[in-house]
């Protein structure tokens, strides 16, 4: 089966955690968006495809089932693609770390957007100082931190058992994303940040994915997307 | 099995979308925090006990399995409980739109703390005016819009299927977490808001659920926890 990635063109955003893992696996897939443009995307949201109605992008079509959260197509994709283990319990424990992924993943985005997502990010930048501050110095240590005792308590490579994992390739995209975005803290973090950053390495150096970072399917990183990099917000 | 639920003590929270669902299952559990303190959570945030290392409550303790992250717990106990569909497909939308649930909530919490959980509400007042204006002139009306809809493309009734669901009780949640905190804002979105407000009364009238709202184990709306009330926020 073909899956359609339907995600916004022009940033990676969250539907490159999608990505990392169709690319990961090797499925056969079509960005979409990417070939027909960001109207395709418009019918989803607007109930007009039968099947599960998304709130945002991005959406998997799997056949005729429809899917969104980045985290709910992960857990769906993953058991099919030998990308998490087969144990219930490995399951469940990915899905909870996915989604704490989640969670920084639209704290980083609030960097820039502390105030409303309907504005600018001019006319927050005063605010947007003051919440990247506490980002910077709070919220990216705890959430890696904790990421890294994940680390730990496993195998010291792997999130989930001795394996690579859809988790790994999450994480992998979030350091990306940080160390873009925030270049100043995260080398203020590295000595704390060993075992993420060689499992970063891992990752990129696999090849499906090294073959992934070097095409053209893989957007840079920009000011439109997610993590964006203001210097003003990494002074901290 | 007895399950055992660790939150924080003293304020709903996001243990409350757990205990919703324990409670309407009629459920044994134990809200073990609240019996014995809060820092009867702090072993598991310091990893001292087995299995998934969770970086926030709420906390699932079912038998040997530890589970974190409110929308993944809720998904491993609904299947056990009836309070979700038993097809794959059902099960996944189900997951879809919880997640959008912790979305909002996420959201909601962050109408008080704009700029940093480290700070108290007092320090970021300027910040969650914008913010709390924003969120109520746009937000609440797209997500209470967007979960309009989704009661409107099933049976107008429930969220999944012809049944009450998990997702219900925590549109119930949402619903009466918002009316606390944005009464205001509410009652402008009255018209809009039908469908939800017709399930709210469904939930609350449900046996299980009434005798908890009735009992002292539902503890009030309150200026601690996700949804506060401060009037300057809800003028919109």
């Amino acid at each position: 089966m073909r899956y359609e990635l339907y995600y916004w063109t022009g940033i990676q955003g969250r539907g490159e955690f999608v990505r990392l893992a169709l690319e990961d696996a090797g499925a056969a897939y079509t960005d979409v968006a990417r070939e027909k443009g960001d109207p395709v995307i418009m019918p989803f949201l607007r109930g007009m495809h039968p099947g599960a109605l998304p709130f945002a992008p991005p959406i998997l079509r799997a056949g005729r089932q429809v899917i969104a959260q980045t985290a709910n197509i992960l857990a769906f994709l993953a058991p099919r693609h030998g990308l998490v283990p087969a144990s219930a319990t490995s399951q469940i424990y990915a899905a909870q770390l996915q989604q704490t992924v989640t969670d920084i993943v639209a704290e980083a985005h609030d960097t820039h957007h502390p105030i409303s997502v309907e504005q600018y990010y001019e006319e927050q930048r005063a605010e947007a100082r003051k919440r990247a501050a506490a980002f910077c110095t709070q919220r990216i240590p705890k959430y890696l931190g904790y990421f890294e005792q994940v680390l730990t308590r496993g195998d010291g490579r792997h999130a989930i058992g001795r394996r690579n994992s859809y988790v790994d390739l999450s994480l992998f995209q979030l350091m990306a994303g940080l160390t873009y975005a925030f270049p100043h803290t995260m080398k203020g973090l590295r000595r704390r940040t060993t075992r993420l950053r060689t499992l970063c390495d891992r990752v990129s150096d696999r090849p499906n994915i090294a073959a992934y970072l070097a095409s053209p399917r893989r957007i840079p990183f920009n000011e439109d997307g997610i993590f964006r990099h203001y210097a003003e917000l990494d002074e901290t």
